[in-house]
């Protein structure tokens, strides 16, 4: 597929292909290929390619897509910049869906700056057989079904603020250390709720020092005292009891 | 397992003998099960029991289960008697994800009045084989991710108004013309709502005639009507552009 290069193809891109050694390597270690044998995994190597794709775009595929999250993440959503519903951090596994023939309605959008190894669904079956994409699909959805079950819970039980405080840590564990590079107004829609929700909530975490935003840029000043506030933590264990509706 | 027979067992209660018949075929044409060959179905039958639960029963097994709905619904639950997160009506199968070797930590609790076919995941892996029962676990966790993400949308983007009616339609397809045996504190639970919230929601719906409450019956009496006000309608469509914020 090396034809359809394009500027956020990483091997056309300078300090991309600084990159490239560790997103390979990132892919060989991906918990859903360690267990292939050598010949299929360079299989599914020759298949794909290496991509970035910036923060907000919208990935509409013509041909069902499978794709390998190396770093950043994507997300499916409920509408074009609504309301994140899955999550794919690094070593998520998006679309695989496709594998069992499943169409499935949602948007998938990039959250934050992304490096995937994508193929088309038809290709991964290709390189690896229909019964070891049927079982990467069980135990990629069966992990994917858990973490939507948890925000459900998450949307449910709790409001604006501990669900906020959830996501930056989310954001910022993508690249620990650094400010998470996000609008309020696109972590709003993250969240699916107003942006003016999302400010009222942030302010207490600026006025605490726990966090200071700054032109589009979140610093996590304190994120031991942000993962108190937290709901459902990196543990994505649900609540031992509901707490009081927030409606 | 005949050694395990429960009043519950319908292999013990006569009018649930008359239906055995109709369990045994309904699980003969599941979608998971059609595609085996006949001795590995038979198999499958051999290895397990049909079983009645009463609505609001907590199933939790010392060793992890997989339960095929026939009649009724079961539901993973955030917690006990809150917040119904995946629905499971007849055609769905509930513990499989036990076949990746994946502990949900969910509580599982019938919704309604139900009948299943049940077997340890062990068995249920011992009669058709590994490989065929991770082929299960992906076709299942897909379909229930999607009605997961649906469940979120509806809960982002819908106030209780919406959702009522959705969850009302969704009982009565269990039984069509027939009313909904079920009291407003329950479908608040349900629904992980207040009871107050869901008496106010369900109030207009009787104004207009579209439904009547008589100690823990609910009629539907104009399920057209209903259909109209629900959110998120059988065809499990997320809205085109996300409703107005509803908090």
């Amino acid at each position: 597929m090396s034809e359809t290069i394009l500027p956020t193809d990483l091997s056309m891109n300078p300090p991309a292909m600084r990159d490239r050694g560790a997103a390979a390597q990132a892919l060989e270690d991906h918990v859903l290929l360690t267990e292939l044998a050598d010949e299929v995994r360079a299989s599914v190597l020759a298949r794909g390619r290496f991509r970035r794709y910036a923060p907000g775009a919208v990935l509409s595929d013509e041909e069902a897509m499978v794709r390998f999250v190396l770093k950043g993440a994507l997300g499916t959503f409920a509408a074009v910049d609504f309301l994140c519903l899955t999550y794919f951090g690094p070593g998520a596994v998006a679309g695989l869906e496709a594998v069992g023939g499943e169409s499935r309605g949602r948007v998938l959008q990039v959250v934050a700056d992304a490096e995937v190894f994508e193929l088309t669904a038809r290709a991964l079956i290709g390189a690896v057989g229909r019964r070891e994409a049927e079982r990467m699909l069980g135990l990629s959805a069966t992990k994917r079904l858990a973490e939507t079950e948890t925000e459900l819970t998450c949307l449910a039980t709790y409001g604006i603020g501990p669900r906020l405080a959830r996501w930056l840590l989310r954001l910022y564990a993508l690249n620990p250390g650094h400010p998470v590079i996000m609008s309020q107004e696109r972590l709003a829609q993250l969240l699916g709720a107003q942006r003016t929700s999302v400010n009222a909530a942030a302010h207490p975490l600026q006025e605490q020092g726990i966090v200071r935003y700054s032109r589009g840029r979140i610093s996590l000043l304190d994120p031991g005292r942000l993962a108190a506030l937290a709901c459902c933590p990196p543990e994505n264990h649900a609540p031992e009891r509901p707490a009081p509706e927030r409606r």
